[in-house]
C-alpha cells in the first residue's frame, strides 16, 4: 500500500515554518504499513492541487493533505475539493454544534465567515475537528482514499488520531507492525554498534533495529512486522530483552516517550528522597531539565550555580587550596561541590558539575570538553570524569544527562 | 523565477528526520526573488528521480536537490545524475585533494568507497565540499539549472553560501529582495498588532511584514523588493525605525541573528558590572540561558535555584515572615530574592524569579501562569507581575526572557 502526504501552504514554501506535519504522518503511516511515495509540499493554488490529485490519485492508495482549510480567502482547499469531487456545501450539524459551543466557551461571537466552516462537500465523509474551528473531509475515488485535514499541528494529530486512524484501520489490509524504543544514556552510536553487532547481525528476517541519536541519549528503535500478531508481540518482547541484556541497566533507563529527567524523578519520589544540585560547566541547565518535570518541588529543593569560584567556596564550602592545587574542573572540587550542595541544601542527594565547555578555557590536560561529575549520597560519594567535545550546547546538554543517569544508576544499584 | 527544492532520502518519509534543509532552503530562495514551486521529498530510488527530474526541468529554472549523495550503495542520487545528463566520472582534483587532507587529519585510511566520493559527471561542474567529504554537482540543461547537494545540514549550507550562492547571483536576474527582522520580547503577537495596525495598512507596495512568534519573543521581520537597490536600502532603514519607535526601546532588543541573552551579556561586559540569579518558578532556565552564552564567565557569577521555600530563607535571606503573611508568589519575596542573591554572590545586578508554572498549584487569586520577577540594582528593587498561561514549559520560557529584558531596560534607562 502506497501513500503520499501533500502540504498545502505558502507559508512552508518560503521556509517561515518547518514542516513537521509531513515528518509525523510519515512514521505514523510507515508504522501502519504504508509505503510513502512522496511528500509534497505546494502554494495555496487550486490549479496546483488539481494537478497534485490527479497524480497522486493515480498512483497511491492514500493521501493524506494537511493545510488550506482556514476560513479566509487565501485558503484554497475546501473550495477546490469541492469542485475536484463535483460536490454541493451542505451544512455539517455536529461541527455546527461544535463551533457554537467552541465561540461560546471563548466568549465571542460566531461570524457568518467561521459559521461557514461548518459547511461540507455533500461528496465527502466529514471529520469532526474537536480541537479547532475547520473539519477535516475524506473523500473516496474507486479505491483510493483522500483525506485532507487542517494544517494546525495538534487539530491535524487529533482528528487524525480520533477520526481518520480507525477508518484506515477497519479498511486497509495491511501488514502487522510492532514497534518498542529502548532508551540509552552514556553510550556512543559507535559504542553500541560495537557492543550490538553480533546481535544486529543475527536479527530474523522482519526485525530491524534504527538508532536515533540527541544529544546524551540514544534511542533505539525495534521495528517488527508479519502476518501474526501473537507471534510478533512474542518476538518484540524477546529482542527488547536481549537489547537491554547487551547494552545492561546502567545504560538503558526506559522505553518508548520516557523521560530521564521524570524516570530520575519518579525513583526519588517512589523513596521519599530529596535532591539538591551544584552546577559549574552545566549553567542551570541540569535544574531546569529536573524543573520541567511537573511536581518536581515534592523531591527537588534548589541548586547551587556556582559559575564564579568564589560561590563554590563561599556557598558550596569548596576548599581555596582544592581550586588553588587541583583546579575547578577536578575530581577533589566537584565531589566537594556535590557535598556542600547536600550539606547546605538539607538533602539525601546531590549531584554536582564541573567542566570546560568551551569555546575557550581548554588547556593540553584539560582540554575543552572535559567534564567531571559527582554524585553525594547519605553514605558516599561517587565521581566520573567525561570528555565530552567542543560543542558548548552539545557539552551542557550531555553533562546534564549524565549527571542525572549517575544517581539514576546509584539509586537503582542500592534497591 | 521558479525553483523546486527536491529532498531525496528514506529516512525523510519514514519521518525519522524532520525536512529542515527544505525549509532552511525555501527561506533562502524566496529572500534571493525566486519563487517556490514546490518542496518534494521521494525515496532514494532511479526511477523516482528520474520522473521528478523531468516534471522539476519542465516548470521551474532552478532546482536543488539535496540528499542521496553518500558513498553506500543505498545512495542512487549521483549514479541517476550521471546517466540522467549523459556523463562518465571523472576525478575532480580538488575534492581528492581535500579528502586526502580530510582522511589524514582524522588519522583515518582513505579507503577505495571513499576515494570514489572525488569522482563526478564529466557533465557538470563540481561545487566543492569544504565540510564533508561528498561534493555537490552543478549540471545546466538548456537555461535551467539542476544543483545536487548532500543532505548533512551543516554542508548543505556550507556548499550552498560558498559555491552556489555566488553562481546563482552572477547568472539569474532577480529582483532586489532586502530583509532586516527585528527583535521584540514583551508584548504579545495582537498586541503588537494593535500597536502596528496603522502603520501596517499605510505600508508601500512591495513592503510587507510578517510575524514570526516563539514563546517570549516576537520576531518581526520587513521584507522589500523593488528594482532601485539604493531606494530600498534607504527605505528599509526608514521602515525599521518607524517600527521600532512604535514598540519602543523597552520591547525591542536587537535585529536579526541577535539572542537577548548575548545583548544583554554584552551591556554588562561594556560596563564591567557583573550579574547573578535567584530563580524560582524558572528553575535554572534563567541561569542555563545566561550560560549559553560563549564566555559569560566574564559578568556571570552563578544562581541559587531555590526550589523549596526554606532556601528562599536559609540561603537568599527571605523573611518567613514574608512567605507566611505574602505567600512565596508575591512581590515582597520576589524582591527579598533579587536582594538576597545581589548580596549574597556579592553582584551589581540580580534577577529574581518567583511563580507558579504549573500545571497544578493555581488558586483564584494567583492562577497557574502568575510570575512575580524582581530586579536588584546598586540603588534600587524593581517588581512587575504577569500572567503566563498555563503551559508549564512555555511559561517558564517566557518568565525567563521577560526577566533578562526587564534588567536590560534598566541597564539601558541608566545610561
Amino acid at each position: 500500500m502506497q501513500a503520499d502526504i501533500i502540504t498545502i501552504g505558502d507559508e512552508i514554501l518560503i521556509g517561515q515554518i518547518v514542516n513537521t506535519n509531513a515528518a509525523w504522518l510519515g512514521a505514523e503511516l510507515t508504522q501502519l504499513g504504508f509505503s510513502i511515495r512522496r511528500m509534497l509540499t505546494i502554494p495555496d493554488l487550486a490549479e496546483a492541487i488539481r494537478d497534485t490529485l490527479d497524480d497522486s490519485i493515480a498512483h497511491s492508495d492514500l493521501l493524506v493533505i494537511t493545510g488550506g482549510l482556514g476560513p479566509t480567502n487565501d485558503d484554497k482547499t475546501k473550495d477546490t475539493l469541492k469542485a475536484y469531487f463535483n460536490g454541493k456545501f451542505v451544512v455539517h450539524v455536529p461541527t455546527l454544534l461544535h463551533l457554537e459551543q467552541f465561540f461560546a466557551t471563548r466568549n465571542r461571537e460566531l461570524s457568518e465567515r467561521n459559521r461557514r466552516q461548518a459547511e461540507v462537500p455533500d461528496t465527502c465523509e466529514p471529520l469532526l475537528n474537536r480541537h479547532g474551528t475547520a473539519p477535516g473531509m475524506l473523500f473516496r475515488k474507486q479505491e483510493k482514499w483522500i483525506a485532507s485535514l487542517p494544517g494546525v499541528p495538534f487539530e491535524m494529530k487529533g482528528i487524525y488520531e480520533e477520526e481518520l486512524l480507525p477508518r484506515i484501520k477497519a479498511a486497509f489490509r495491511l501488514p502487522v507492525i510492532k514497534q518498542v524504543t529502548v532508551l540509552t544514556v552514556g553510550l556512543s552510536e559507535a559504542e553500541t554498534a560495537d557492543r550490538l553487532s553480533d546481535w544486529e547481525n543475527s536479527l530474523e528476517n522482519g526485525v530491524a533495529l534504527a538508532y536515533l541519536p540527541s544529544p546524551g541519549i540514544l534511542r533505539l528503535r525495534i521495528t517488527i512486522s508479519g502476518e501474526n500478531e501473537i507471534y510478533i508481540n512474542r518476538l518484540i518482547k524477546k529482542k527488547q530483552q536481549e537489547l537491554e541484556q547487551l547494552l545492561g541497566a546502567a545504560h538503558v533507563f526506559g522505553t518508548n516517550e520516557d523521560q530521564l529527567e521524570a524516570v530520575l524523578g519518579q525513583l526519588l519520589r517512589e523513596r521519599g528522597a530529596t535532591l539538591a544540585t551544584a552546577e559549574s560547566c552545566t549553567g542551570g541547565n541540569l535544574a531546569h531539565l529536573i524543573t520541567s518535570v511537573p511536581g518536581a518541588s515534592a523531591y527537588y529543593r534548589g541548586s547551587i550555580v556556582a559559575y564564579a569560584n568564589e560561590i563554590k567556596q563561599e556557598i558550596l564550602g569548596v576548599t581555596p587550596q582544592s581550586i588553588h592545587e587541583k583546579g575547578a574542573v577536578s575530581q577533589e572540587v566537584v565531589e566537594q561541590m556535590a557535598q556542600g550542595a547536600r550539606a547546605r541544601l538539607g538533602t539525601q542527594y546531590a549531584i554536582a558539575t564541573s567542566g570546560i565547555a568551551g569555546p575557550t578555557g581548554g588547556t593540553p590536560e584539560k582540554p575543552v570538553g572535559t567534564v567531571w561529575i559527582a554524585v553525594a549520597t547519605p553514605n558516599t560519594t561517587v565521581s566520573r570524569c567525561f570528555a565530552l567535545g567542543t560543542h558548548r550546547e552539545r557539552c551542557i546538554s550531555v553533562a546534564s544527562y549524565y549527571g542525572l543517569n549517575l544517581l539514576r544508576t546509584i539509586i537503582c544499584e542500592n534497591s
